[in-house]
């Protein structure tokens, strides 16, 4: 496979890793319809775990299926599809070599009250799986905080040594957040960055709002003149926020919406220099035809010009 | 052993796991009167450790020896017996090939007021007696469940490496269920669901009630129109929620109770496509002769066209 | 070393364990006055921990000394004597061979006030101090009790891989339990089980009381007319509950107290098929003479036909 | 490279250390414009953690891309750059062998309660990345300080056993201490005292302030006369206090402020016998060509003869 | 060198031992003045990290420098220095071989509010710096007890296994008693038998009050008519309860005082049998000439006939 240029580059501002984490992130970035491009549209299959299986899986009921998943991603031409151990137990084998696997390694769910996560996977669950990458979950303002990226640390470090890459779930909760807070465009910016200190290879944050949160923050983007106005904007300070651009980020689509809504989200996220989409109930929840005529009309923004 | 085309069929939806550990999965299924049917019928006793001993045994004094279990077992031509370490060790040797087992290697008991178990056991333990696989409970929703998970994770890898089958128990409760809630129709579904995902290859779960529990699940119950009017019905959704199907999923017994009860239990796990039941005290707390007699009826049932 | 037809018969029931263990078990087994009878009396000598040295051995100053403690035991013609590590360190060599002994491998003190031990010494202690088993306090329904299950899991483990026994000295107490709770004949029973479970080859509980504790097990015990109305009856229960008598059971001799009512106690422990007695204040607060004498008479009454 | 005197001197106090602990802390000293004066300029860029990206950064955005830090602590003729993970991850290819990086391994943030740190990087990656010395914050008098000095314990001695160096950020706070607890005299004294004796080679405490704080040290520093009347003669104390003199020991620039203050404040640490400065934030948030003037500046002060 | 009988008969009590461990307890006990003699005098300087730098320093400042106290305690001719990890590495190659060293392997702090101590060194940390020995302190009665006594074990372990000799500091603290008791004269006897059945080679405690502070305990003490009018008398029980003086024994000095009272308190400690002193700030916060006269006059009496 020979790399893209921008492949190419987008590697060398991982110049500490070793090659076997470079093969595996090329990997990602040279698969699907995007591939080559920079950017990403991955499938992300935890809702179950999360939200439980009707909930997620009841709107489109061949989602039940872990084979499915597989299928959607790889008929839509997607970078990569990250799931917990046993959706991928489910079909590692007959899907190897297919598409680009995420094993998620941690996880909650809905009947936890605690902003915390189980560590449910291990590295060498991935590397028997042949998994290209792991992904962990961090809460920052949890009261579990530094635990999880204590756990972060160890599983990230091991991956590494591993060859594999390491894509970071970064979703602010805790007790200085309210709703707002949690996606409000200065937590966002920071949970990203932390995220990127942590060693990310790819950081997944949520779309940020106009909110801001932190006092002593808020100061900062006033005095500074922070433009939050649109969100192609406030994309643009995540990605200024991810190491300048030097970390991969690509963004949730979050709870299933309307076609329109979610492209218009998607053009934004492509115009402010995001690196792509981690799209799951959007994708999975609607019946597979019209969830790839959604999937390939994001892949076509991305693909464009930005 | 020839397998039969059915566990053929079970034995690849366990496409990740190594020879050993399909191996261990194939003695368990092709073990007994159903041997090769692809459905069970397991005997479990940690009555012992969960209510003490004369709340278990004392209805059947010859229970009290743990040679008696293994005897029973085998004379039902059940699947396989489970029970914790000092169980297991007090009959291995002398049954050693007659029949699988099952350790279980956590436990808890009626002096906690912890929502939690002991882990009692270990991998290497199951090794050098002999057994099959290891079972494991976990407590979804208690303030454990994380510690559970984990605890799980790690003996789970562990099990698959050395080529054991693993069983999870999944048994709802804590602070957001009360007692309805603990075997609501939704609840059920997740538990299994998160065993699944956790890497369960046999799942556990008690008979599904019709309630509904979570009020965010409730909505999408009754929006998908999920039919949960009878227990048959119950159990398809059950083992919907299991990987729709390529997991296998058997059904506590519960507390002692009749015989015509129980048998209508096992005729709805039947026909919602179970794979089984685990009867304890229904089995051990009769005297002998009725407890085979019980238990072949169940057999039979289960041999039965669905 | 010719094993009697009654130790071959208990060993064959630890048919699990490994030639080292069985062998061990036998040392302790065919040692003294008691050897190859299949009853035991063991010195345990952890009061220094429990209680502090004056209140353990000021009544006879002469156990202040280590040696004192083996010598009363070898001389006494016992099966064992059991202590925590610097007990057991400051006469090892001296003694080495003369008597078996078990290490004591946790322990609490009178200045705590959490139900729980501290692990003071571990298997390799035992091994190089020649050791032949250790012993282990569980506190079933303490809020410590899992943490501690989890202790002797691992503890016994490595234990039985090396080749020693293990002796669980069971003794409730917890949030669910008064006073008379702790030595309710139900939770004696309860407490020995939960020892045989957890892999105990030695089981030590104290005596039982003829009170009922649990509410669920009350019922049991009238139904079922569970007789616990003289001491050789519920002594019977208990070894019923150690698996049918397949595990060795010992009482503790509790306070000091007079020699009658020692010896009535010791006949209701033979009557009812207990295995033995370990006895420690009882025997180390008397002047040595007396101690033999006491002891002497405890080991005729388990040398006489039942 | 030819070791100077001086620096040869301050070598022999590290007595016990191996020789590549040593050669690291002489590759720190004999870097840059003050290499081989016994004086030290270090840029540390773990703000981004503790404050978030924009409160770092916006003031001088070039400062969001980790190689501008390089640049800067290079260009500048700093002895060396500390940071944490992901900011060293992404330059120590690039700028390998230019500047001795110090990995800073925990790192708190503004959205935690807590005053602790979560541990995220190892000794390993230290070595991957061909640091020179890992950087651990302690927060003396924090509930959580006895866990910060344990994980220390453990890294410092990973990371001597390997040859690297150890700095320590000793910044006390916790319920004994109010705001000005934190800086006050006695207080940086004990926590320069205490990161020496838990093996650090270089200290980093705040400059002391003339507060005094805990009631039975006041009484000795007044009884004493132990002067602190100007920041020269409290920064003396301090020194002394790190073993008199025989570990290095610099100050935190604080807070960004104006020129003038921070010059004056460098002049201090100078007469008092301070081994340099580790300034952030008064060097990355100013424009590069006043930051090079500014640490120019500095280097020149710490030149002169004190 | 020659060992004295005394000395071979005081290395005889710790028959399980290894050679090694015996070879540094003898270093330690042939080593100064009253080598040989079965009494010892041990420099403790950890008052740094207890109570900081100026209140243990300041009185003396030369003691600032950690050479100092090397120097003391051989000039002064005692048997052993015992310090904190950064002490002892800032002149062990200096003075290696010119006095036993004992390594402090656990510290607290006058900014803590727990009852509990860090561990700050290992046992490697012993090794590599040439110590005979670790200290490492408990506190009894404390909530954190059964950890510091789990941690003890470990590290006791893993010295003994090391050749290393393991030193006790056992301090009685916590909810259960007040500033009288935990200096009582039960309450120090409790503690030092607990560091023995620990396996302690040697323990520390403070010299005895009269008063009593366990209930249960006073009744055996007034029973028995446990002498404990004069020091001496108290002396020689606590001995009792160090295995009947098969562990040796020492007294701390306790805070600064004057030489008069100090050398009464030695006078009784000598009396009653007790091994000998470990004197910190009476030693080394006075001027160099004063704490050597001071020393010679508490080494004159150890040597005297008792």
């Amino acid at each position: 496979m020979k790399l893209t240029r921008r492949v190419k580059e987008i590697l060398s501002w991982y110049e500490s890793d070793n090659p076997g984490t470079k093969a595996n992130l090329a990997r990602i970035l040279m698969e699907g319809k995007l591939g080559g491009t920079g950017r990403m549209v991955i499938l992300p299959v935890d809702q179950g775990f999360e939200h439980g299986p009707a909930r997620s899986f009841a709107p489109n009921p061949a989602a039940y299926d872990p084979h499915y998943h597989f299928e959607l991603a790889i008929e839509a031409g997607l970078n990569a599809y990250a799931a917990p151990l046993g959706m991928i137990e489910a079909g590692a084998a007959t899907f190897a070599g297919s598409i680009p696997t995420i094993l998620k390694v941690n996880s909650s769910n809905s009947l936890s009250t605690t902003k915390d996560q189980a560590v449910t996977a291990t590295v060498s669950d991935a590397l028997r799986l042949g998994c290209s990458a792991i992904g962990f979950t961090i809460y920052p303002s949890s009261e579990y905080q530094f635990e999880m990226m204590e756990e972060l640390r160890e599983l990230a470090e091991e991956a590494k040594a591993a060859g594999l890459a390491v894509v970071v779930w970064s979703y602010p909760r805790g007790p200085m957040l309210d709703k707002t807070g949690e996606t409000a465009y200065d937590i966002c910016a920071y949970a990203a960055h932390m995220a990127a200190l942590l060693g990310a290879h790819i950081i997944k944050v949520k779309p940020p709002t106009d909110a801001l949160s932190l006092d002593a923050a808020k100061k900062v983007y006033i005095d500074r003149k922070i433009d939050g106005s649109d969100l192609a904007t406030r994309i643009k300070h995540i990605v200024q926020s991810c190491f300048n651009g030097r970390r991969l980020v690509v963004f949730s689509g979050g709870e299933a919406k309307g076609t329109d809504a979610l492209l218009a989200e998607v053009k934004a996220i492509h115009a402010g220099g995001g690196n792509g989409s981690i799209v799951g109930r959007n994708a999975f929840q609607r019946p597979k035809d019209e969830a790839l005529k959604l999937l390939a009309a994001m892949i076509e923004v991305y693909k464009s010009k930005p």
